[in-house]
């Protein structure tokens, strides 16, 4: 297989207390930040309510339009959990029993405790691929492209390494931040400049207001360590004649 | 005019930070439970690059399928803050000077400050009204149904309240939230009765991990209370059967 020097994703998540502001979603950033440590770009990202046909909408568009789709949330054991049902109708696949899920938490409750409710989390897509969990038993499962886990963010957290062997990264997407006690008015021109002769380059400009300082962060990002290295001589090159200062952050 | 018993909204964040895992979403969160508390549900979150056909074809969709959108980011002075310019696009308007925000901004800042940089901030689609930023200066603004916040959460909360008159609301969303000493399969058979009994109530049920307790929270939500009453009742039933213990959270 060729490697493909640039990869990219969505993620999806499914729950209606994102939605509401009741529980604040940390699932993006942790899956973005892995994903690229192995060279995937997380393109979009989308937060749809617990509704079986906007699920199943929502992911037979995005399965199709990036490489990988990750979901959160909707496949524990109550009944606002549809994730896994709504991913065997996207994909037009029986919705069952998986039997090796089922061994693993057979296997993982005491004799008596793999209830009813617990049962309901080894009904998957027909065939799909489980994925581990090290720390509370039930897998995450993935059908081609799209990988279901968990919304529970150390759970999540805790599956994203048994994930690695399964996803095709491409470079790692390096970045390097140079933050500034000034404001973004300031370097605004400049900054331009240097974005416009180094076009395949992404750099961001991000103000902050942080233990009483203020400043910006100017954020170079490629898969080409020596495209970064270029813009960050040309942005040091303007601070220093501007005499901006340099601060840690 | 009638007023509206349910009206909906998205959220659209704009920002490569968010999605490169760098910095972590809280506007939504800001932005969620101050539409909740004025009769407003979020129906969908998306973020977005900063790039200007996504922006502009993402908007164009959501504000044909929501009664609001918020966007946040993307309208500060530097080179990447290109949210004014592809709203303009979308709604097909001149991207100009708007005159208000211009002498807002000229009276904002001492004699020769007003630079460049900052007097981007003044363009922006012809005709927006300005959503005006009691802690910065600089104005957001609104065409139509679709209104442009500012990315720094202080800046952005600071400018929610300015926000009421200009959004009809409909009956604000009630939630009941009852905290469990359970797991959630224990419980997931009798909750999944309560939803079948009230089918316009929304029941979800979470689980939480927090200074050693482990439990779950069943969130019960509506705009009309007597119904939280009655499922409230309900749950309450099947926990003292169970001799579940309800905790404080």
């Amino acid at each position: 297989m060729t490697k493909n020097t640039k990869v990219n994703a969505a993620i999806l998540i499914i729950g209606n207390e994102i939605l509401s502001g009741r529980t604040q979603d940390t699932n993006t950033t942790s899956i973005a930040l892995w994903l690229n440590s192995i060279g995937v770009k997380v393109n979009e990202v989308r937060v749809i309510s617990d509704i079986e046909g906007t699920i199943i909408d929502t992911v037979n568009h995005l399965r199709k339009a990036y490489e990988y789709v990750f979901t959160t949330g909707g496949i524990g054991p109550t009944h606002d959990d549809i994730t896994a049902q709504s991913i065997s109708k996207a994909f037009n696949l029986e919705y069952e029993i998986h039997k090796e899920a089922f061994k693993i938490l057979e296997a993982y409750y005491k004799v008596g405790e793999f209830n009813e409710g617990r049962q309901k989390m080894v009904w998957m897509p027909k065939n799909a691929n489980l994925i581990l969990n090290p720390t509370s038993g039930a897998p995450g499962f993935n059908v081609e492209n799209v990988f279901c886990l968990p919304g529970v963010p150390s759970i999540l957290k805790s599956m994203l390494g048994g994930l690695k062997d399964k996803i095709v990264g491409g470079d790692p997407i390096l970045s390097h931040t140079i933050s500034l006690k000034t404001v973004e008015s300031e370097i605004a021109k400049s900054l331009t400049n240097v974005q416009e002769d180094n076009k395949d380059v992404e750099i961001g400009s991000y103000p902050f207001f942080q233990a009483g300082k203020l400043g910006v962060s100017i954020v170079i990002r490629s898969e080409d360590q020596s495209k970064i290295d270029k813009c960050g001589k040309e942005i040091l090159k303007f601070i220093n004649k501007k005499k901006i200062e340099v601060v840690d952050r």
